[in-house]
């Protein structure tokens, strides 16, 4: 028996043809050709997606279960993404909605290296929630990005993170900024992230730099890198911590609890970035609890990755938040802070003091 | 004065929200906070992204041009990604619709390395459209992909490419698959077209051992590869054309001739598939036109892409597609032809002696 997996689509179709759109989306995924014209018996029985079951959900949409074969994926995390969604992905009807994790897939690609314990241990940081702030605009140079870490830093937050579009540009090259940051916030608890950008070659030489500097924490986008870029970083510095951001994530095609608390936790993010509910993004509540459920939940021998709900967050929505999303949350709030200017270390400290404070209802 | 370029999105709004949500794009695109909180005048100046002008294309969609700073793309390919759609590809009411490509992204990309032409004299082929097909089911072992391969070369077709989904799997190592379907094209015009996976070094380790074996031409899915793997991967390799595959670009959220036909251009494929009107996907003829004109239309200096339409065509079509898209195309044909099954040879040899001997109207 060739291992399988399973996983979930959404539909739209009318009742009377969705069982031939549910096959015609098997054999996409899968051989990609007419069944009629394979000959090799093995791989009709053992390749070939098999529909497992199709459930109507109502309103024209229907959840099509097929089961893959977990040996085309062949331990590379881009194929698992074209073996999910390659070409289906380019039809407007269907949504790839869930996967079944196998305990095969979970060991080959290992999920967070430090997760949600390793990521309190940097900040020595229990019995509550993280904080998070973001540095920015871009266009700022190295040395003014430094004093607005160092601000930052005085407000008592546990991490910084470059804005993530901060690459390499010429008005703030990554090696003056990493330097200058992590010179800004010499012998505090503070731990300032920076972002991977570029190629594999590249996102490497930055990580050797920054960890020179003592960087154990940083940024990465897994899909604007490609899902086996961050994969081969996460196996190539198991002591670093990543924080994925959802840059580029086009979520409204991929259930986003999907791609971002569970996918980006398969493959090594310790910690998920996510616009939350009622910020400058439309996802609701539901999809918010889900997706934090997915970077938390038990799920085979995976650590779990910590949920960063951010996205246009303002001070006085942080009760609600924890509230919402619980203490194993990382709260990340960047322009409402920014907007303080001149108070913004104040403005910080009444971000960390409130989180820290919080009780849970 | 700061250089900036183009950008337009078509977003879905009323008439009198629209101008607030272009400047909400135009922020969100460039520095993503507040105006208010930006002390550096030099930022607001010169990176804060520029609402250019708003036209109304009825039916509640704007097209909205905004003006980015093409400092903020420091040469890497996926910070162009980034900067177009990072945080917006999130919001479901925009589409990525169109980038006027200044001279200095043209000149930092580079485009097609061989383009048209060069693709054109690997196979001796002019004045008429390429053909093209596909090795597939991916489950069968490298021996009897060599079979196929050379099975499909005595029909004369000039390019069998890898299937997608044929990745570095235990049924038919990358390795394995190249020595032997190389060993079945000796002596023959016919290009064979391995598809590469996994990361950046992944990549160039098969493509060195690809070129050892005499390959010249290559597969890569730039959107799952991410971007600037892509850029590494061209660059690295300037003797090799690349053939760029669409799986995972979601394209209902990016317009597919932007995506594929430009962008793919931009970084360096000389050749993009797409799938065709009329096929398995949902491609408009006016969609598909448009796309082939954005590969192969004057771009600056850029060498001009050939596109590669497939997708489910149909030998009966091969007329039709033809002078629709004419004679600067590489038809693509693989599922159609496997279900010939024993009489493989024959059917391909059809195919590509239509393509030859086609008049266009």
């Amino acid at each position: 028996m060739a291992e399988r997996f399973l996983v979930t689509y959404h539909v739209q179709a009318g009742a009377a043809a969705i069982a031939a759109r549910a096959r015609a989306i098997a054999v996409e995924q899968s051989v990609e050709m007419p069944l009629e014209a394979i000959e090799a018996p093995e791989v009709l029985r053992d390749i070939v997606g098999q529909v497992a079951d199709i459930t109507d959900l109502g309103g024209g949409v229907f959840a099509v279960r097929i089961a893959l074969a977990t040996s085309t994926i062949g331990g590379d995390a881009a194929q698992l993404l074209n073996m999910l969604f390659g070409n289906t992905s380019l039809h407007d009807d269907v949504v790839l909605a869930d996967v079944e994790v196998p305990p095969e897939l979970a060991a080959s690609f290992g999920g967070p290296r430090h997760g949600i314990a390793g990521l309190r241990r940097r900040v020595a940081a229990d019995g509550r929630a993280l904080t998070c702030s973001a540095l920015k605009p871009q266009g700022l140079s190295a040395d003014r990005l430094g004093a607005l870490a160092a601000r930052f830093a005085a407000g008592g937050v546990d991490f910084i993170k470059d804005d993530h579009g901060l690459a390499d540009q010429a008005y703030s090259p990554f090696a003056d900024r990493v330097r200058t940051c992590v010179a800004a916030l010499r012998g505090q608890a503070t731990r300032y992230v920076p972002s991977l950008s570029g190629s594999l070659d590249t996102m490497r030489a930055q990580l050797v730099l920054a960890r020179e500097e003592g960087i154990d924490t940083v940024l990465i986008a897994p899909v604007l890198a490609g899902f086996s870029t961050m994969q081969a970083m996460v196996a190539a510095f198991p002591d670093i911590a990543f924080l994925a951001h959802p840059s580029f994530a086009g979520a409204s095609r991929v259930a986003p609890d999907l791609l971002i608390g569970k996918l980006f936790r398969l493959i090594g993010a310790d910690a998920v970035i996510f616009p939350t509910h009622g910020g400058r993004f439309g996802y609701t509540p539901e999809t918010c609890r889900r997706l934090a459920e997915a970077a938390r939940e038990k799920l085979l021998d995976l650590r779990p990755a910590l949920p960063v709900p951010a996205g246009g967050m303002a001070l006085a929505r942080v009760p609600e938040i924890l509230d919402f999303y619980g203490q194993d949350t990382m709260l990340l709030i960047g322009g409402s802070l920014l907007a303080a200017r001149e108070r913004l270390t104040a403005e910080t400290a009444a971000f960390t003091s409130r989180v820290a404070a919080h009780r849970y209802r």
